[in-house]
């Protein structure tokens, strides 16, 4: 039991304070000295549940000092927190009033794993893509300014990986002219989700070190530099952000972290406890999958293949920005280091660098996940497109991504890739077609190309077949019909083979695996609108100017008269869920498959 | 007459140096001693041409004795010579064979106004859009070394405005970690288009003035940085370029220089002189165009519209990405300088920074040229529309550009903007629509929304008209038929109707200005599917995935069993011309309309 005093109390019962502690507002009537066993059990709870729920774990243990420090000190949530990237922010999360639903992280109707503006009110602005908080706490900052709130706080914390990314600096350079009220909170740990590169991180290695010379970069850019600070040290990280909050204008603070701390295994490796899956919460060990052999993942038919081809091809390099983990281009960077680039979270100059390569006779394969391909739209038009220098783009994670959720689903890549021009746009069906595109695109295409191809495991077993050529804007036949023809793009296409199977008339239906959203198999398309009564697109992509989009407008070319029918995604966001789970919501999974085929008549 | 040992004679015949210089190999056989008088006749050459047949100005005459200086000791177009932006590059053109016809500078059918490969093999990268330079050099410079070329050269000339760029920023913190063999010449003139803003220029000025302290901040990034070097002293440049090219490694050239050098006029107003339109070539006074009375320029009307509705609304607040003048919003920066913000080449940043504003309740007026939007195409999606923060786009510079050419034209918006979820996506058919849209916006939308208006004149000259709501989502219809319907979006709607009316049957033809791209009026389109025979859609911009494809997939939805003609621009890169040779090259002018319209069957 604990009286009205309940916070004298806490230091009687230390495991528990954490129990008695919904929101800031509770945080902030312990003593300093109550902190650190604070964070131990935070620490602990983040460990329990990740443990069994899965989820982001290295950047959040990371943090656990800092997020206390900064609800501690500062007024949350009228002063405002924006977490950058957002991985590291489930400490935040469970001081914020969602510690009771932290069981639902990443859940379909469970909270979001990122910060997220309609969750809390303590979410000043969601995250999900690095390095976009510096800019808008700025803009918050100005606007505070503007309605003459001159006491508020502005509080950006964002990682050494995520600051090296061009919008942060375009956004410091802007903030060092201001006299903003705005604190950036650099979370130096040396790492993203692979160990962070360039020259930047060299330099605040200089610094920790105390080898770096007198005037400091960011001193260069005008802000109010002080550090570096230990940052799992909570009293010292409270001492210096009392300080910091006396001051106003732009300032920024070097934090010194370990991903991972506190849990030994996750410290030792920081790239695989990034997100370890399930594990056991005491000693750490991760949990083995069951020896259920499943297909092969496309990222590593990727990372595998890209080494079988350079190994013939000397004019084959390799480009990440900053997923070599994740991409699985992690093996030919063993394997071939001068051949293999991490280029850090620097999408822009990612694709630049290969069309530079590119002009220059390489054939650089330029691996970046869909969503964040986003991030690099004008260097693809402009550099590569416009110039028809023949970089090969595989976008990895296209469609929907699952858990991660509305920041990370690569739905929109067909859409903003379908209007370039010279741009050739695959998808394949499985990995042995990827495998083939991959070998097709080397040969020295004269045309720019991008392959798109799903998060998570393909669909066949013998995936490691001769290589063979596959024909520019060639679709398959899987199955010809009479009544019913389903064109499908990418690995959607196994779920409507199977559906077709399950159907009642299988032989009633064709079905088209069209491969190329660019440029369409019009031959295929023409026996199609000519023998089919009708016609559906199917593509894990969005239906606004997509794949099916595509389809219509040669159809309207041809003055077709046949109804087709368009699934995808629809017009809005989708949320976070298993990727099942979201291709249910969206009417692109088996059962709304089946169903379709299945209705007498299409419209 | 010259002999055959013609460089001697070059002393005797001063004025007819560059007579003799075709390419760079003729330059090199010149004594450093001719240079300076290379320097005079060559910027003498550009200002005679750029008098009379336009272009850009300021940026050549800057560099006019570093392109010297840089093709006189390197080995082009072995060596590999990248210009950024590319504007500045009339010199280069000239010095590389293309000095008789530069007059053809930006005509159809003529040289682009920007180095671009196809035209010649001294131009190694095509450029445009700022900042590019350093990531496509540094990818070149990694080719040569793979390729076993290591006494190539690699160099880009980039200013101190596209250097203050993400992207540029992206490609140093690559380079510093390299020893790749690359020189950057930081061209510091502190302006772009307008004067450079930001910390780092104050922080270049500070270098110049030698109040920087000890550590420099490119040595922060591990470039071996020398200079500041006076971009005008010939000589000097020569001989610290000359040093540099036995240097291996990453290296940064810091040259100070003066936009407009050598025109007194364009020295002094260098804003003015970035592309002045006709001058006098002798003294610099700017043709004063004839006193035909047109229609005001679409960015004027939001540059005065903006400054009109912030009087009366607090809470509006205006952001360009370094196009101040380009974008009108100059007028709102003088007269209101807390409320409108330059923050330089940083389009991802302007973006981030509005969503943060808008995100504690002010309303941002986001001014970006429809194609520099392409560069922050992500933090549209991820930071705006995902959140449905009210952030208001003005897409200047919409559809075809003319002169720029290809890099330019703003003609995909609507194709990567319409797939959005949230995004609301306008077009104002003239000066009266769009002042009446920007007045709607700002009362408070609960959705961003993107205005896209061309470049140059609008159509109408009572544009100062009360304000009216727009109500979202609906169409007008402007001229009621019985056969043909034409749908339009934006200015290009008042071509379609004074085709309509040159037509033969004018009271056969329906037109309707459809305004939203998205949200379609589908109450509209349900009456000319209803109503019409035939159906047409026309805009300037991209037909894949465009306006005319999201009325087809409305029109798909419904059954609509009617021929519907998509006019716009085809898929392929539109060169460079006046708009209205393009408009004709596309099939979207007025003569080609009116065809159109005249045809007796639409199919």
């Amino acid at each position: 039991m604990y009286d009205e005093y309940g916070i004298f109390a806490f230091s009687f019962h230390l495991k528990k304070i954490l129990d008695h502690i919904e929101t800031p507002a509770e945080l902030r009537r312990l003593s300093v000295d109550q902190l650190a066993q604070l964070a131990k059990e935070l620490r602990g709870f983040i460990i329990n549940i990740v443990s069994t729920k899965e989820g982001h774990l290295g950047a959040s243990l990371g943090v656990v000092e800092l997020t206390i420090a900064l609800h501690y000190v500062f007024d949350t949530p009228s002063d405002l927190l924006i977490w950058d990237v957002g991985h590291q922010a489930y400490g935040h999360k469970i001081l914020t009033g969602r510690k009771k639903i932290f069981d639902t992280n990443r859940q379909l109707g469970g909270i979001s794993g990122f910060p997220k503006r309609d969750e809390s009110e303590y979410d000043a602005f969601g995250t999900g893509h690095s390095s976009t908080s510096i800019s808008a706490v700025l803009g918050m900052a100005i606007a505070s300014k503007l309605q003459g709130d001159e006491n508020k706080n502005h509080i950006a914390v964002i990682g050494d990986a995520s600051i090296a990314s061009g919008m942060a600096f375009e956004a410091l350079n802007h903030l060092g002219e201001t006299n903003a009220n705005v604190l950036i909170v650099l979370n130096d740990n040396a790492i993203g989700i692979d160990p962070s590169v360039g020259a930047l991180k060299k330099y605040l290695t200089n610094v920790k070190a105390g080898t770096a010379k007198e005037e400091n970069l960011f001193e260069c850019l005008n802000l109010d530099y002080s550090g570096p600070v230990d940052g799992h040290d909570i009293k010292a990280l409270v001492f210096e952000l009392e300080r910091l909050k006396k001051i106003k204008g732009p300032r920024l603070l070097h934090v010194i972290t370990t991903k991972g701390k506190g849990l030994k295994k996750a410290e030792e490796d920081q790239v695989a406890y990034h997100a370890p899956g399930k594990f056991d919460a005491k000693t750490g060990i991760r949990q083995q999958k069951e020896a259920v052999q499943e297909p092969i993942k496309f990222q590593d038919v990727f990372g595998h293949t890209i080494i079988e081809l350079a190994k013939k091809n000397g004019k084959i390099v390799g480009i990440t920005p900053a997923m070599p983990t994740g991409s699985s281009l992690k093996y030919m960077m063993q394997e071939m280091p001068e051949r293999a680039f991490d280029v850090g979270i620097a999408e822009q100059h990612a694709v630049t660098l290969a069309a530079g390569m590119a002009a220059q006779g390489l054939v650089p394969f330029c691996n970046i996940y869909s969503t964040f391909l986003q991030r690099a739209y004008d260097q693809v038009i402009h550099d590569v497109a416009l110039q028809k220098l023949p970089v090969i783009f595989c976008l990895d994670r296209a469609g929907i991504v699952g858990q991660d959720g509305p920041t990370h689903h690569g739905v929109f890549d067909m859409a903003y890739l379908r209007c370039i021009p010279n741009l050739v746009l695959f998808s394949p069906m499985d990995e042995v077609e990827l495998r083939n595109i991959m070998y097709t695109a080397q040969q020295g295409l004269d045309l720019p190309i991008a392959i798109r191809y799903p998060r998570g495991r393909g669909a066949v077993f013998n995936w490691r077949q001769p290589f063979k050529t596959i024909e520019l804007g060639t679709a398959r036949e899987l199955r010809r019909g009479n009544r019913l023809a389903i064109l499908s793009i990418g690995p959607i296409g196994n779920v409507v083979k199977k559906a077709i199977e399950a159907s009642s008339h299988p032989e009633e239906v064709g079905h088209y695996d069209m491969r190329f959203a660019k440029p369409l198999d019009t031959k295929t398309l023409d026996h199609v609108f000519t023998h089919y009564q009708y016609v559906a697109t199917i593509e894990d992509g969005c239906k606004k100017g997509g794949f099916g989009s595509a389809v219509l407008e040669y159809a309207n070319q041809k003055s077709v008269q046949k109804p087709i029918e368009i699934m995808g995604i629809g017009d809005s966001f989708m949320e976070h869920g298993t990727i099942e789970e979201l291709h249910r919501l969206a009417g692109i999974d088996f059962d709304a498959i089946l169903n379709f085929i299945e209705q007498p008549t299409r419209k």
